[in-house]
Parts: C-alpha cells; structure tokens; sequence
C-alpha cells in the first residue's frame, strides 16, 4: 500500500470573485498546484457543494479536468455538504493508496456569491434533512444557534466566552494573503454585532465567499520526481454522526469529529500531544468549541475558556488553530474549505505560511465539516524531511 | 491489494414514486443488498446527480447512512452527471481496494419526478458547461440530436436503423420486474413517435424516472461471510473526453469509452471476446450505437444495423446487450442507473435473472456514461465460481 503525499498545492483568495466561473478559479488554483509539483496529475477529484444551485452547473469532475488540459483522465466530484472539499481529498487520497493511480490533483470550488439573495441559506440547508428540518423553516445558522445555547447553558459558558473564537481567527488572518477578512476584531465587537440567530452575531458566523484551493496528491514513486518539497498526507479519516442534531442522544458530543479523529491518530501512529496545529472547523463559534472538545484538546465546556487564555494562540499557544484565519476569516467558500485546509497545513509545514508560520509545527491536523457534525473528515499531515 | 466482490443487491422498480422520497428509495435497495449479503457495510457511497434540484437536498451520504441505521459510518456522494451511479461503483470499488473498509455500500438514487415541468430539462442540461452551452439554450436531448444527425449523414445510417436499439430494449423489459416501461415497440413507432428533437423522437430517448439500486461490495477477507453467491467486480475504470461535442476532433468518436473500456480489459485480463452481455449506456439510440463502436464491438457506422440483424439480442446474439432493457426500457434514474447496471450484472453471472436470463455468460460489463461521452465508466464483473 502506498504512502501518500501532497506535492504541491494551489490557493486563491476568498471573496467575491464575481470576474471568476467555477471552472476559472479551479483551474486557476488547479494549475498553480501542478507548477508548484511539477507532476501532471493522472486523475482528478473535485470537491463541491452547490454548483448545481450557484451556477446551474453539475458534472465538475470532468468540467475542471477539461478545464486544466488534462485530456482523457479520470474526474469525479465528491461530495459531503460543507465537508465536501475534505471528503474530496480523502478520495484522492485512496484512489493514490489503492494504486490506482499514481498522481491525482484535488480541487475545491465554490462560488458562493453568484447565489440569488436569499440563495446561500437555502443552499447550505441542503447540509440538513429536506424532509424533517429544512421543512419546519429551520434555517442552518438557527440550528447553529439551538446548539450555542444548550452548551452555554449546559456548560457554564456566556456570550462572551464564545467570541474568543473568533478573535483568534480575525488576528491571525490579518497577514494572511489569501484571507478573505483582515481586520481585527474585539470580544465586544462580537457581541455587539448584529444578531444573526441569537446567541449567534454575525460575527461568530464564517462568512459567504466564492474561492478555491487544490492539492496535488502524489504515491511514494512519484516523490522523487516533485519540484516541490512533500509532505506526507499520513491518515484520511471520514466518520458520521445521527443526521441531525435533534436525532442524538447528547447533542454537544460531536461523534463524528470523535471517531474520525481516533481513526485518523490511529492511522498515523500518533497522539494528540503530537499534533502541533489544528486546522478546525470554525464555521461557527461554537462548532469550534465543541470540535477541540471532541478531538480531546479540551474537557467539555473549557475550549472557549482556554482560547481566551492563549492556549490556541498561533505564536505562543500549546496548540495553534486557524493558522490563516480558518473558515471564520480566512473563508468559508463551502466546499473548497476543506481543501484549504489541507493546502494551508502543506504550507505550513514545508516553512512557506510566511508571517503566518506556526514554528516548529511537524504534524498537523485538517478537520472539515458536513451539517453539524454529521459527517466529520479529518486528515494527518506530517513533515517528512 | 484486496480483489473487489459485489456480494448482494438491491433494486426497486423504476417509475413514478410519488409515495417514495430519495432516503425511502435508497433505505428500500440498501437493506435488500445488506440482507441479500448478510453483511453489514462499513461505509457508504451515494451516487446521485441532482437532488439539490429535485429534493433541495445535498449530503447525500450521511442522509443513506443514517437511514440505513449505520451509526458512524464514513459516507459520501460521487457525482458524475449521468454516470453518477458508475461513478459512486467506482469509488466504493477504490476504498476496498485500498484496503480501507473490507465492505461499502453503493446506492445510487434519483428523483426525477419530483423535478417541476421543465425541470428534467434543466436539470439534466447541468452535465453540459452552463458557460458555454446551456447558455445558448442547447437542451441535452438538442446535442444528442445533432449528433444523431450527423451520424446518419456521414455513416449511411437511417433513422430507421436507429430505431433498432429501442425496439430491442423494449423486447427485453416486458419481463423485467424492476422495468419502467413494459411494451413491445416496432422500428415504425419509434419513427412514427412524436418528435423531441428531429431526428430523434419520444422513444429514442430513455424515459423520466424515479429509482434507486444497491450493491454491497466486499473485499476477499469477508468472501466467506456472504450469504449469496459473490461475483468479483475485476475492474472499474473512468476516463473522459473533452468536454463537450463542439471541442472534439471527431464527434463520432467516443474517446471516453474507448479509454475506459480499454484499461478495463486490459485490468481485468479479458478481450472483448471474453465479455457476454454488455449492459451499455443507451440513454439515446444514438449513444448506443455510438458507445458500442467505441468499444470496439462494431465498427464505425455498422451497430444499427448488426442489432436490427440480431447480433445483440438476448437469446440468439453474439453480445447480449440491456439484458433488463437498458436505460431506455428499464428507466434511466440518472444517478441511480449506473447502479442498476452493476447489480443487473450481478443477477446475470449468478443465474438470478429469472426469465431475463443470459445463458452461459462468464464476464459481462456495464458501461456508464455522464453528458454524451464525457465520463465513462466501465465495470466488469466476473462469476466466480
């Protein structure tokens, strides 16, 4: 079985890219990956959540091969609502581990901007049941926000507390160029933004950004060949949870996060003291919370708590997150996401994040989200050199 | 490398299934495939190619897990427009492959009536570049039309000859429980049928329907645990072409297919002389002839009039083909169809095709195809014992 590496990754910066189709910004992130790698993929996997809904547009997987000039190879898209660039990579990353093929560049895309006003509601609620929660007018961000007061109450934490998040996110993209927010933000200003879905302000909410990011995966026999340095993509993990969050028997426990998570570490060999930077899915402030607090970073209802106190700060923190922003700041263009992710711990750990640059970061963790919880990818990147 | 078995099916006839949404269609075939097995799967793959449009719902995945009383599974959704079904086969065939899960569930699952009037249309248009060629109003039905016509003109063949494929498609549901559309048809109805777009009429095109199929797909180490006879899926290839007809060298020729079904053989160490039933994407007549030349059955231009001699009938042919009577008899559920050919293949290489039966066939393929050869997908299945 082989390993698996990225050699190579593609980013572009989130926000309204209304000069950009769909296939413009894959292929231009889809190019910038190649030329970084110097290998030309065999195959492509495309990670997306609506297109269908943002540009009339299915059959990505075959559309962005055509795109990049990649005549004849395989493509598919993948995908898993807001965890579809994360579900993308984990098949790109099994059709390199079952030999398949040798290289496969993964690509994800969305264009957010291009939905009709009320459009990027009703298309992230395509995350949730149709039948049982779209249909009672629940939208996405009010269930977000159901589950921020549960654990608020449940767990002793305010308003306040939650906003840590955030903070953190809108500080560390400042310097990030591919970010999509960067201005800092204080814990009053989150509070004090316009209500969203209460407890939910705007400002603990990832915003609405078209954007796309790639990543090209190479086999152990194509390391060799890579103009880039690699680094190994050691563990790629999809777990689900009930479907919806009223179907759970403790709705702040995020199994799914837990069981990727314990596979993932299993796979690579690893501990979570090893992990040296947790590339989160802060969609929501909470959903940030209580994900650290699955993986086993934080006992329940102490993630916000220890945010404020540093301890996920990028420079001085045990254990660094959202190291260009994560969805909050950086972007959250929905099924790219997870793709960035996995490009940014790329960077980070080959020394290229720049001003963003964790030190002394060997492993990192990328952890995407479909719904809340319901379907939880996580990959283990590992510097190999 | 683990070799891949489909070791239990599931199918639901395909039609107006008002009473049913897309979780009871792909419930209904998935716990048929689980109990025809006997094993329960660690994973799930949904092949589905529009339900944003007609169910205003994504996440796919999890959604069939969930509904499947799968708790924790991984799942995901692979999309490749109308090879969306191939395409969910393939990357189930890939994590067994790889080693990853030792068995997954593929369901493939449309609903196309839930689609308003015109909605088919434009849903189906979305395998077609929205920049470049839904734009100038091309329906997908318009381009195949063209490209009937063209072939007609440069390979003598008459509108009459086409009509052989449905003719033949038709003859072969009246005994297939799962067919949508169960009635003999002659050359001159087909000829005589309204006309949807010159030259092809309402009964050279596949009909609107609703369906789901299941295969669960298994690696050797649980072989022994199946309750059914098993069949190895010896190979699952996907290619494609550029993207759509206009940018091609040659129309007539579909690289795709060939591509795919070229490495297939070759990974399954099989010719072409090898394969006895050929379940092929005859979404059109057109396409049928088409995908069988490119294949390398028929030489150019010679398909229509081979199947109007018999050659590809069920009983006395030389290469059975759409044994259940294909996309166009059986129903093309978009993303579900793909499915049903895999499972149909099933059903014929281990005697369970009732009176539909292919006698003495070993090896047969399934052929799924996205846009018109844009993605193919090629699977061929072997008996095994």
């Amino acid at each position: 079985m082989s390993r698996v590496y990225v050699a190579g990754v593609g980013l572009t910066q989130v926000g309204d890219r209304w000069e950009s189709s769909l296939s413009d910004l894959a292929a231009e992130v889809g190019f910038k990956a190649i030329e970084a790698a110097g290998i030309l993929p065999e195959g492509v996997v495309v990670g997306n959540m609506f297109s269908a809904h943002s540009s009339s547009q299915e059959h990505l997987g075959a559309l962005v091969a055509n795109a990049l000039g990649l005549e004849g190879v395989p493509a598919l898209k993948a995908e898993g609502a807001c965890a579809s660039g994360g579900v993308a990579v984990s098949v790109g990353y099994t059709m390199v581990k079952a030999g398949q093929l040798s290289s496969v560049l993964v690509v994800g895309v969305e264009k957010m901007r291009d939905l009709e006003p009320r459009g990027a509601s009703l298309a992230l609620a395509m995350a949730e049941s149709a039948e049982y929660t779209q249909f009672v007018g629940a939208t996405f961000v009010s269930l977000n926000a159901l589950l921020a007061r549960l654990y608020m109450e449940e767990c002793g934490v305010s308003r306040e507390d939650l906003a840590a998040f955030p903070v953190l996110a809108h500080q560390n993209a400042l310097t990030a160029p591919h970010a999509q927010l960067k201005r800092p933000i204080t814990v009053e200003e989150v509070a004090k933004a316009p209500m969203i879905s209460d407890p939910l302000t705007l400002l603990d909410c990832s915003p609405i950004g078209d954007g796309a990011a790639a990543a090209l995966l190479v086999g152990e026999e194509r390391v060799a060949e890579a103009r880039s340095p690699v680094v190994e993509l050691a563990a790629s993990t999809i777990a689900t949870n009930r479907f919806s969050i009223y179907e759970r028997d403790d709705m702040l426990e995020f199994t799914a996060t837990r069981r990727a998570t314990e596979k993932a570490l299993e796979t690579a060999g690893v501990g979570l003291k090893d992990i040296g930077l947790v590339e989160v899915h802060d969609a929501f402030s909470v959903v940030c919370a209580l994900s650290l607090e699955a993986m086993g970073f934080s006992k329940r209802g102490m993630a916000p708590k220890e945010a404020a106190e540093g301890r996920f700060d990028r420079q001085e923190g045990e254990v660094p997150i959202l190291a260009f922003g994560g969805l909050k700041a950086r972007g959250h263009p929905t099924g790219a996401t997870g793709v960035y992710q996995v490009a940014e711990c790329y960077l980070q750990l080959t020394g290229r994040a720049g001003e963003n640059q964790v030190e002394g970061v060997d492993t990192a963790m990328a952890h995407s989200v479909g719904g809340i919880d319901t379907t939880a990818v996580v990959h283990i990147l590992r510097r190999c050199y």
